[in-house]
């Protein structure tokens, strides 16, 4: 099943996504979704962000290759982390589908990190691994998009991944992935830049539920994104970058120049 | 003028608070709030935190004292920033007055710091130093209650400073302090602990917001706290922590046992 969250005639909604067709319907798949009658063509909608989390947690260190990759590029030691790193992500830095990434003025080495994120579907309080994933409601696409240069110096990411427009996410929720054949794939213009399998954690979607929810309480909507493999070249006003997810969808969004 | 959020009757609202008395009102000071006739009690409404802001940010290493303090005990350097150091908190975390900071099972070094937390009060963007201020609706107090020997290991703080609980909030919002005078005062079971000026910030409120709005979009209702100075004893469950700023407001939490 794919959750979709939309903007049609001023109103934003959720609805369930049929091929190219929207069932529309009351409420949320949270706190319950009723269904209504019609279709609606995806075409003639905004997709929105699927979910507005209250806490936005993301995964660091967590693929062997990416680890390689920064810690070579001086950014951050190479030590494999010995339990799930757990970090934030600001909920002011959101895009949607689609939306430009601005890039800032000062910036030259914007790089994509394509990311499968975990949105939680009910509230979760010590939970062990094998009751995790029944605190799942479905999984979307992050791009975790960082200044690589500033992230030397940048020991909090604030503004390394966390500037506005720095968080696409989206197109929208898959409840029932196929883990054991999904890929991660990037492509920037259309030319395959990155390709991973997604599954390749170091620590999976049910530790890191485990990990967090010992400390601290999951609530409906939160996400976690769980981190990227390998690297990405450095991007340009006027380029596209997408990150698909194979089995979820694609996320794409422009680049452009920013103002600042 | 105090502005307070309280629940009475089970509704949530915003009113002003006047000595001991609340005027009530319709809205909220972001969007625009309209007094209604009477007044209420200040002893008969629950005081619920005074915002849940959208992004939590936070000043790191901010007071001399407390970067001395700190380093000292071996969690951090004891280098001075050379500019803004912003860090994010989990809105997860949150209590109001008079809730119950749950010690952890395994904690034992959790400790307060007591802050005083800047309330946004409109959208700033690229605003210079000397127009930061008129962004700010106004000033509450925040206990960034900290598990100083997690935190030793947990670069993100993700665990030592958010766990559930840990992020106490209020009682009001006060719009105009007396910056000149302004001290924070800390006691535990009445015996004073803690006490600072207040304004003696490395940084202050104004570079702050210039430095966060830089690169991000800061919103109504969005908190920045501003960091501690000095340092705290280990506190125990059947404590009680009041943070008192003076011309502000004092925050009381009482310390209960974790049940994990």
């Amino acid at each position: 099943m794919r959750w979709l969250r939309y903007t049609l005639d001023g109103s934003t909604r959720w609805g369930q996504l049929e091929g190219d067709q929207i069932a529309p319907g009351d409420g949320d798949p949270f706190a319950g979704w009723t269904a209504a009658a019609g279709k609606i063509p995806l075409s003639s909608v905004k997709i929105e962000v699927p979910v507005v989390p209250r806490t936005f947690y993301c995964a660091g260190k967590n693929y062997a290759g990416h680890i390689a990759a920064v810690s070579a590029a001086g950014v951050y030691s190479a030590d494999v982390p010995a339990e799930p790193y757990v970090a934030y992500r600001a909920t002011s830095a959101l895009i949607a589908l689609d939306e430009p990434i601005l890039v800032p003025q000062d910036s030259r080495e914007l790089q994509y990190e394509g990311e499968l994120a975990v949105v939680i579907g009910s509230r979760a309080r010590r939970v062990a691994e094998g009751d995790a994933l029944r605190h799942v409601l479905g999984y979307t696409i992050y791009n975790d998009v960082t200044e690589r240069g500033w992230q030397r110096r940048d020991i909090t990411n604030w503004r390394a991944k966390n500037s506005d427009t720095f968080s696409p996410l989206g197109p929208w929720i898959v409840t029932d992935p196929n883990w054991s054949t999904m890929e991660t794939i990037v492509r920037v213009d259309g030319v395959e830049t990155g390709r991973f399998r997604t599954a390749e954690m170091i620590f999976g979607v049910a530790q890191f539920i485990a990990a967090i929810s010992r400390h601290v309480t999951l609530h409906p909507g939160d996400v976690i994104s769980m981190g990227a493999d390998g690297d990405s070249p450095n991007l340009r006003p006027g380029q596209v970058v997408e990150v698909e997810i194979t089995g979820v969808g694609i996320l794409r969004n422009p680049l452009a120049a920013g103002t600042d």
